[in-house]
């Protein structure tokens, strides 16, 4: 039988970005977010200098020294074995990060073809059976079943299934092929 | 009503990868290819030595130089009145390749927005309602209608409604708005 596809993002859920932001953002600004201080926050309100955040996206290896979320290499393995795992990645707003997010997928996920790496913008024409997002505007429209990885932005969001951590996404996608 | 969706590819659609191409392999082999001479060939039997066509790929400028297909600016402009374009280019496999198409993309198609761009691998999981594409790895298992355009690899194929040039797609598309 062929393979369900599974489109799983970068940014929120592969990597953590949340972690890096805060450190850049902090250093630039003086402040002193954490994870806790902006849970429930939108990005907007949790970041309000957005000149900078722009600054720090466009930075070089921004995005290739992104620390990778806990368990989150295992687990993609892991769910090779029964799915087809594409990684859909926003990437085309910031063209630095376009080989970075290459050459870091290669580092720590070296068991990732080229073929099944899509970085673009909108992922509204993506149709794979599952996808796993921190970002409503990407699951709300998905062709897919939407999984929501939790993130400080989206916490109060209740309207998608949610994993709160990798173990959690493999658990809810093994009980769909058992 | 929602417009309907295109996929359009960029090397050998957008972009005159065939010209380019011949130029570097020429200059590098002492042979001289021309366009009439490899109609037909496939790509294997028309560039011989592999290894060099993968430098040339990975050499830095050489997508961000591609001539731009005839009338594909104009044609490009005028489809978007009637469909909603996305530019969908096989590039994950030429890590250089990235940053340089969408710059590519920014000088001569810049009413083309971010979110609209998706450089891939596999084309499978796009879903658009039209795939305009050159290549029968990417046509024959698209989820939209394909439309072939037509390089020096492909004539012989027949299977796909084709178009030889910009104004011939224009023209197919149109119909199916009329």
């Amino acid at each position: 039988m062929k393979k369900k596809s599974i489109a799983i993002d970068m940014d929120g859920v592969l990597a953590d970005i949340e972690l890096q932001l805060i450190e850049h953002y902090n250093k630039a600004t003086g402040k002193s977010l954490s994870k806790e201080s902006i849970e429930g926050l939108s990005e907007e309100d949790a970041f309000t200098d957005r000149t900078l955040v722009r600054e720090v996206l466009n930075a070089d290896n921004f995005f290739r020294t992104l620390p990778v979320m806990p368990d989150a290499i295992e687990s993609v393995r892991q769910l090779q074995e029964n799915f087809e795992v594409f990684i859909v990645s926003a990437a085309t707003e910031f063209p630095v990060s376009l080989a970075e997010k290459i050459a870091w997928l290669g580092e720590f996920f070296p068991f990732i073809k080229w073929e099944n790496i899509i970085l673009c913008g909108s992922k509204r024409i993506i149709n794979t059976d599952y996808m796993i997002d921190d970002h409503c505007k990407n699951l709300d429209y998905c062709m897919g079943k939407p999984i929501m990885f939790t993130a400080f932005h989206n916490v109060n969001q209740t309207h998608h299934i949610r994993a709160n951590n990798w173990k959690e996404v493999v658990a809810v996608l093994n009980q769909t092929v058992s």
